[in-house]
């Protein structure tokens, strides 16, 4: 890939907000050291972190404060240091997986209400196993969860498009739109046949998969009948799957030794 | 039927409130002389009414502000007065029949709730096609209504006893009650074999009817599958279309004329 196409692609994922370096590593190894046993050497790290445009002591400081959160344990080996989540980091990094990777076109197609009783109080347990309030005591239930005890459960067939953007969580209207809009103009500006080298695919699926991160985990994605083809946040879901499906994970064992 | 228990009955009737003359009178029409061309004679309403325990005054007061009002129509023919719905006064007490008379097991299993759209301006129009407020856009369907338009209709099992009572009339609970504990005692005082004259079958029928007739015509009453067995509202709609059955419509003329 020409260097300053890649570059600028950076620099356009960069400027979304929200780029912490020690949240941008977070995504980092959620993305290419998640599984169990997985590490990457401080040269592997300090190449990815470097073509991410952030300085070597940004990153160390970042580090510093994973290592302080109990996210990430570095261990030397020889002349070398070895970064790896910690149980804590890999457990909270699994839980969030799937909503970061889920498939746009996946769950099922039925789809229901639910409307609590009475004296039901709203309650954070709800929202925890993915409800989405539509009135003080109705909700759109996650095709999954259990139903709260003495609610009842309401099913429809086609969702009119006002419930459908009822389930849209309105005050991220805004960054999903830049994201879908970044997204959009990178997948276009990618040749079709371009080919990333190793730290490239990194960097890339990093800045992707932290953008869409930040933004799917703030709030409860709707059941897939609900969700609006219309919306940003399903347009920027079609577009960080593609990519990440365009750009698979790479050999960190690539990026290290590698001239790229 | 002994005229101490039949005093009774109708003192017991009476108490129950909203008994004013005019308001008996159009329940009596409505009862017996609601079919095109059906009309009360001066001298069998003066004795209905006055086994109605209601002074003759009364009734001529009551004659003359439903005559003002256009409900009722009187004629002379020869010596006595013949008194008539007028085409307005039949249409409301038709339109009112429906309700009145409605049979408490009748109707549709099937139920449903209505969502509406986010923009929909409550209307009086809803509560007219007899829908029922649940939330603030969350309504009970009434089974032969038409949906309103952009609105969303939500299927459900069984519902929930929290769901029963949230469609009852709180307001009508303890007239309800009242009601049901009276139609209860007079059910129970009746011999089984209680037979009544033409004239007293017409005071209980027109005392029964009036006395549901003024709750149930102040709110939607439920769909059949949302209504609750243990409702005082549906414990006295069973009993009046017992009585109503087992005292069916007298003949006028067997009023005018016979001792009873």
């Amino acid at each position: 890939m020409p260097s300053d196409v890649f570059t600028h692609t950076v620099a356009d994922l960069r400027t979304l907000g929200g780029q912490r370096v020690w949240s941008l590593m977070v995504s980092l190894f959620g993305d290419l050291a998640q599984a169990e046993g997985a590490g990457i050497d401080g040269p592997v790290l300090s190449r990815i972190m470097t073509a991410m445009q952030i300085r070597p002591e940004a990153t160390r400081v970042a580090l510093h404060r994973l290592r302080n959160d109990g996210w990430i344990a570095s261990e030397k080996r020889g002349r070398i240091s070895r970064h790896t989540l910690t149980p804590h980091g890999r457990k909270l990094s699994a839980e969030a997986s799937p909503v970061i990777y889920a498939d746009p076109y996946a769950g099922p197609e039925e789809w229901s209400l639910v409307l609590l009783p009475p004296d039901a109080t709203a309650s954070d347990a709800l929202g925890q196993a993915g409800y989405i309030q539509i009135l003080p005591r109705l909700y759109a239930k996650p095709p999954a969860a259990s139903l709260p005890a003495g609610a009842l459960e309401l099913q429809a067939k086609d969702a009119p498009p006002w419930l459908r953007e009822a389930v849209e969580p309105a005050w991220l209207a805004e960054d999903y739109a830049a994201l879908a809009r970044t997204l959009g103009e990178l997948t276009e500006r990618l040749p079709r046949d371009a080919s990333l080298s190793a730290v490239e695919t990194a960097v890339l699926r990093c800045l992707v998969v932290h953008n869409w991160r930040r933004l799917v985990l703030k709030h409860n994605w709707p059941p897939r009948a609900l969700v609006s083809l219309d919306w940003a946040g399903h347009r920027a879901h079609i577009l960080v799957a593609d990519l990440l499906q365009r750009f698979p994970r790479p050999s960190l064992s690539d990026i290290g030794c590698s001239r790229n």
